[in-house]
């Protein structure tokens, strides 16, 4: 398989560069023994409001979903959450942390001279603070939000503001998310994808597979050859 | 509020008149101690698909659907499946229980006069031996699918479905769902929305909160008054 084409890389944020798992501390430091679960709640309805109100054409962007979820999640595990506990919680949302594999695959990629990018579900007012805080400004150079799209992913027109903003053809594109679905979307759309399956998780029978399936980002630097130019 | 204008009452299929977690005794049956746990993961992820592939604009009928999301459950939870529990599981998919409190209330329903119609995600190859099997034939006078719209609720295309082939305005139409997040699509559409909260979750954050909560389809027709003709 000729992987000598790419031109970019696109990563996916939440999930894939940034583990949203990183606030069952503070969770659990706020309702001792309930960090987890909250934390996966929290996280599935995140995910689903995102996609339900893309379909119900009702976008709202990322930081109100991610508030509503996170309300929903503690009503349905009756956790009481006042007003300092929920800023605690959103604030902790722009200070994610990096994955331990992320910083050194980006840097060896970035050295490699290929375009490096993050497509990402949040809103640029989200986005701005977490890669700043983690640092990744001289890494990533370009950052783009499904945010003026007004739909989330795995609609194809949010896959494709990739495509128009690098001015680089889909299949000259590697799109990059530990998020199955979203790797099967970007699959779908054309992009030429690497799913890191942290959890070991079955593929997703979405009538797309991704073409790379590998464990930690520390695969992919040996996956990706870039063009001699 | 006045409820007097109501021509007709939309239900959801699956979730809402039938008990898609009676498959659960059969889950138990192949895989003992296990059963529940397939059955959630099986539901979830069979919503989830119809959402993501409504997104992805990569439509298949609910049926395949259906399976694709059994396979992905059983390899998630380290279920062998073969081909004969497969079928079975399949099988029973299309004899699904009818809820307790169903039949009582649609032939309470019916004997006021109101129109009654199933919109469903299922294919009409899914909701025929469905509604036949629970002898619904003669209560539910009208059966519509998303199936011809090709592609899955909350999608307003679909919930319009039920104007176009009812002739009632949107106003005039009362819709019925178990699924919080149908409800909330419903009401998003322009529906009169009664959610039957069985599990008595928290109202799902969409922008569209239903404007009748109950806990059982025991309560429908009480709130339900047919105009006089």
């Amino acid at each position: 398989m000729s992987r000598s084409n790419l031109k970019a890389l696109v990563f996916d944020a939440y999930g894939t560069l940034f583990d949203v798992h990183s606030v069952a501390e503070l969770c659990d430091e706020l309702w001792p023994g309930r960090g987890a679960a909250l934390s996966q709640l929290w996280r599935a309805k995140q995910l689903e409001y995102t996609w339900l109100r893309s379909l119900m054409r009702r976008y709202a962007d990322f930081s109100r979903v991610t508030g509503d979820a996170l309300d929903y999640a503690c009503a349905a595990l009756a956790l009481p959450l006042d007003d300092a506990r929920r800023w605690r919680l959103l604030s902790a949302y722009r200070e994610l942390a990096l994955f331990p594999d992320a910083r050194g695959a980006l840097a060896a990629l970035k050295a490699s001279k290929i375009r490096l990018a993050i497509l990402s579900n949040g809103s640029p007012a989200m986005l701005r603070p977490l890669v700043e805080h983690a640092g990744l400004g001289g890494l990533i150079g370009t950052v783009l939000s499904v945010h003026s799209r007004k739909i989330y992913k795995p609609a194809p027109t949010v896959y494709r503001l990739a495509v128009e903003r690098l001015r680089a053809p889909a299949r000259s594109i590697g799109f990059v998310s530990s998020n199955g679905w979203d790797a099967c979307g970007a699959k779908s759309f054309g992009f030429r994808t690497f799913w890191i399956n942290r959890a070991d998780a079955p593929v997703d029978a979405l009538g797309a597979a991704p073409d790379h399936v590998i464990r930690s980002l520390d695969e992919l630097p040996g996956l990706i050859r870039v063009p001699v130019s």
